[in-house]
């Protein structure tokens, strides 16, 4: 991605989050630093260019893109909670709920949620009902029960199963695969993609999500909270699912190796069935790997 | 209400509700908590038998209904968390956090948010796109930091503020009338009202919510817990906003006398103007006012 298209990213966050002159002093505050600490954005990019590419509008791409980063921000928020993960810092900064109360971290999710859905039928207003209807079946799935919120209750039942490797591998999908799920099926929905090509889709995203987790995982493992900017550790403090734990760091690069190749494939696969309309995945792609790239190196720098 | 009618719509909410054979033990008996244990559906029926006289075929009628009472459920599970009022009881049961965990009755509430919104995007998706704008919109504002998020947001910060009844009467115009606002307005985007009746429909959503919220005030400040079947005597010990203990109760009641009279003479105003076709709404008022005068008169037997 480029320091442009982050900067831009940077400022529609700002532009579409909930707030105004009447909103109580500590939920705004706790807004703005919500949105106004942003992550990589890895997602806001990928669901940027991907609506671009199928054909939104500027500003509903922005719009679609805000929605998916809204979504990620309230999941990270509600996660970090005392009776979730009880972190102490996020993004280099102290939690909202350190710095704001932890009712009113709930009420900022909340907040990030009903705008994130506003936003995404303003985007998508002007498309015919099925890619409309898509749409919507896939936020459903990806952020319930059958996504992000049954993952995080796998996540906090973890140490009442079995504990295996296989068991975090699917914890991992549910939680971090649905948002990538999300990101990448929520614009390719405007290019009525075939079934042969959304099974591919939804493979790609398993790929990445177990990828992106594993690095987290080993940062969660390996670094300092220091190094990672959000409170390290917790994983195994908290008896929660870590795949880089339950194989160890070395399989656990292994791992991240092996998943590279497959996600390499179905975007050769992609490419060779639907022509140039998937190639900007590929970028997305490397520049994922850029980023865990990076990461590994710092690691190994330290 | 008719018992059937009651029978149907809590039927409806079981067959919605989030879940499936993989969700995790905790969250599905917690959704099936929530879920099965309606309180009195006048929101949902308020939705309902609008919704299907400006159209909407049965089917979709109900999943707007529910949808309405998942965010309504979902307003409650979270309002009773330790963090917000820390209730224990809620329709006669233990509250969900009380049983389940708090992150379970987080994961709960987001679940049936979820859902709700999906079931929107369902009921409304042969309508045309000023309709389903309208809706979003009012779903936008009626639950964000201009509604119910914002409202619970001022709630938690009632002990800063002057406490004066004219503040207490804005939380609870923001807190209780924006779910009374979504149940009349979602529907009523359907019949696409004229501007002078959105402003009716708007000016009577304040009236039955705060005639509604003096109620449950009067009830939080009089009744015994058992009585009431949920946690009471909170808004005192917490210095949370109640317009029964910034009136007194006897003010209170005559409050409510007006706010009846004022409600009455909105509807009479829209039957002149439209017809029969806010006729509805008289019925609901009624069973509105039903409900509150079997409470009034508990009390006064108590």
């Amino acid at each position: 991605m480029t320091a442009r298209m982050f900067e831009q990213l940077a400022a529609l966050l700002l532009q579409h989050a909930p707030g105004g002159a009447g909103v109580e002093s500590r939920l705004h505050a706790a807004l703005r630093q919500a949105v106004g600490t942003p992550g990589k954005l890895v997602r806001a990019a990928l669901v940027f260019e991907a609506a671009r590419r199928f054909g939104l509008r500027r500003a509903d791409a922005g719009r679609l893109a805000c929605a998916v980063e809204y979504f990620h921000v309230a999941s990270l928020v509600l996660d970090d909670l005392p009776c979730m993960d009880d972190a102490m810092l996020r993004r280099g900064r102290p939690c909202i709920h350190r710095q704001h109360g932890d009712a009113t971290a709930i009420l900022t999710a909340l907040a990030l949620i009903n705008r994130a859905y506003a936003l995404i039928a303003e985007a998508l207003a002007a498309q015919p009902r099925t890619v409309r209807a898509a749409a919507s079946a896939w936020v459903d799935q990806s952020l319930g029960v059958a996504g992000l919120v049954g993952g995080q209750a796998w996540d906090l039942a973890f140490a009442g199963t079995d504990r295996s490797a296989r068991t975090v591998g699917r914890i991992a999908a549910a939680k971090t695969g649905a948002l990538f799920a999300l990101a990448v099926m929520l614009p390719a929905t405007l290019a009525r993609p075939t079934p042969v090509e959304r099974r591919a889709l939804r493979a790609l995203c398993v790929y990445w999500g177990q990828w992106f987790q594993i690095a987290d995982d080993l940062r969660d493992l390996l670094s300092t909270t220091f190094e990672a900017g959000k409170s390290t550790g917790r994983d195994r403090l908290l008896q929660r699912p870590n795949l880089a734990h339950a194989l160890g760091p070395a399989a656990a690069r292994a791992r991240m190796a092996r998943l590279h190749r497959q996600a390499a494939r179905i975007l050769d696969r992609l490419e060779r069935g639907g022509g140039r309309r998937w190639r900007h995945l590929r970028a997305a792609g490397e520049s994922l790997a850029q980023s865990l790239v990076i990461r590994h190196q710092e690691r190994n720098a330290a």
